[in-house]
């Protein structure tokens, strides 16, 4: 097994210091450079190479970038992926239209991921919804989700995907109904009911290390491909 | 064991028939009139003594009545307990404040029950929460009700009597959540989450005879006693 | 809208009666014989030309033949099929290798299905399974079902066939649980569990009439097919 | 409010940490003395006053020691509490006989409790259980629990506590089934299955700390009390 070397863009965040520890702590990848908004006294202990957000071009090369960030830092490494033919996966939220353009542009030349949700569960729950929607036509759908306390926004954006899944797949509209209490991480179950019968499809996620589980997953199957811009779903698929 | 003899009252109704079939096929009971408003073939194949809404001075003597009709037969069939000195078990629904007075005044001479949902999953489920959340007290509530598309009131009156219970026992006010999906009998889930954990209490309703059943129970649990006004649950846990 | 003809053999069994009350009353369907191997008051009421085993051979036309009979009647509905160029929809069980191998080479001539299980939410459910165990390699599976007391086999047939697809898919081999309980009529979770997350795929069968909708269904969805032997889930999802 | 001045016998365990940790950040409690057998580097940044094994004599007064430690230091620990009468709550396993006799006497003269589980949702659900078994008597009881795969025992010692709770209260013999997946903490259910309904109560674990939380929970309610030996529940419900 060759070793992936991947650079980490954001890695004094939360996702990026979870990227960090899960990333070293796996044989299939080598982190060749964190770049860092702030100092992150850990990364010595790691000796992991550290980079400041100017000195970009001072990195390894590298086989793909995982990109959690913020948008004033994203054309800095897009560009920097482009410029070393390498691969991104970016989780980055708030791009403007010239930014999500950039990035449709970049990926006639290197294979990118944008995803708004990198757990693997919710890939394949969105991929099945499309797929129960279209023979479960005609059954009422209710998307029930819990989150903790302190979740502002409701229906949650997961809760909202999965409903356009569901009508991707021709079912019917969904009714939402949504649970904040305590600290639950994220619970969203989809329930197809018919006369007699009922199909109930759930995710529930345990902790926040799911989602760069998911992205450090993403970057292992993205790496090596062509060109082009692609989903979650169809990189856990294929 | 001796049998015990129950009259039912409403015995053409949806809820009439079901304890007509359950009460012959069980063999604590014995059906010695069924009060109708309409004809009811089936009854001849029981031979079960039929009497329409004015014959009731013709009944035999029995040790229990199980009403399940309309208000405007209820001072009827109560103040015929009262003159045969029976129990009176009811569950019909939008009884005037005088009637629920005379009902009252009853329970000086006769033992009565009135309730609104007859289930005894629901019952022991009401009385479950108020012990439990007088011990999760600051842990939130969320009650969550399915029912069939039809049904069109929400929360179901059953998920307000379960908040109640939860707020008898000191609980935190609950948040609802209604489904209404296909044909589904009846669901109702009660969520208390704490921090990193949480308890949830379900009831699930296959079909509607467990209503009938529950009042067959709550007439063998009633007959008997002494003279009061009791609850569902009390005569189940004693 | 064109009604189909459908003929029932076995109209006095269990599922037979289901199928006539569901068919009968089903704007779609119109039932044009009932074959059935003793008397059945019922049907004179419902005007269905009903016919005896050995009376296949007067039955009007038929668009396709319902059959959830014995194996000893199974090569005469067979038979009449092909004779009258019509489509067969089978749930008998207890099929030897013999009649399973006439079924095979009927197919050659007419549409055929042969089910061991027809609720549409299962043969969904089981569509799922092979997709999302190909997309979750490596995550645990467990199966857990339950049905009512009087089950003797465990793990249900269903859970198994459940199993099957998750192989079949590359999931793991699965780990099953069996409940006995009350009188559920049958429930079917299938649980894939990773690290910190874990997806739920469940199907609750409320009552027995869902078999009955289900074969309906593909009846209506196999007549005027090409010949062939077809599965359950590709006339749902196709 | 009083702060609670409380001792952490076992603090360089899991359970131990834990306790500091959540202990320092609740203003109820004021960690007077921390015992440990190794040492432990972040106890100096949190400036709590750290005890040797054998230097228990030199620790300041304290309302309540918190005990998660090893059978060979629960006698230095049960007779400081008695010594300086403080109460005394131990999660220590694997006492002797000899020892839980101590233990019993200590009770005259100062309150203590022991547990094996200190979730206070599964003592309130140990609690419900007792309750429900005595109402739903005649159903059948299954009780699912689900735990990490690496986890070597079924059922685990709380589903077996569980199932004692139904039988305590006349409950039918639990049917047990066990779960082991991935990393999830710890859940059980229990299903109560009559005809017609089913009431099903869970307790699902989100992580580690709700032990900890629990401990401290008990040992805020117990300080003050009388000499005798405590239950979490009564604690709890008290």
């Amino acid at each position: 097994m060759t070793t992936m070397k991947i650079l980490i863009h954001g890695a004094s965040g939360r996702m990026g210091r979870a990227l960090l520890r899960l990333a070293t702590a796996d044989p299939r990848f080598q982190v060749v450079a964190a770049v860092i908004g702030r100092s992150l006294p850990a990364l010595d202990a790691l000796s992991i190479p550290v980079f400041g957000p100017g000195q970009l071009g001072n990195t390894p090369n590298f086989d793909v970038a995982i990109d959690f960030s913020q948008p004033d830092g994203f054309d800095a490494i897009l560009g920097h992926c482009l410029a070393r033919n390498a691969a991104l996966v970016s989780g980055t939220t708030g791009l403007s239209a010239e930014q999500q353009q950039r990035l449709t542009d970049a990926a006639d030349k290197i294979p990118v991921l944008w995803a708004a949700n990198f757990s693997i569960g919710v890939a394949v729950l969105q991929d099945l919804l499309v797929r129960a929607s279209a023979a479960l036509q005609g059954w009422d759908v209710d998307i029930v989700e819990a989150h903790h306390s302190g979740k502002k926004d409701a229906p949650s954006g997961t809760a909202l995907a999965l409903g356009q899944a569901v009508q991707r797949g021709g079912g019917k509209a969904p009714h939402y109904a949504s649970l904040r209490a305590g600290d639950i991480v994220g619970e969203h179950t989809v329930q197809f009911t018919g006369i007699g019968e009922r199909l109930e499809l759930s995710h529930r996620a345990g902790n926040r290390d799911i989602f760069a589980r998911g992205a450090l997953e993403a970057a292992q199957r993205l790496a090596g491909r062509a060109a082009g811009s692609y989903q979650l779903a169809e990189l856990i698929f294929r």
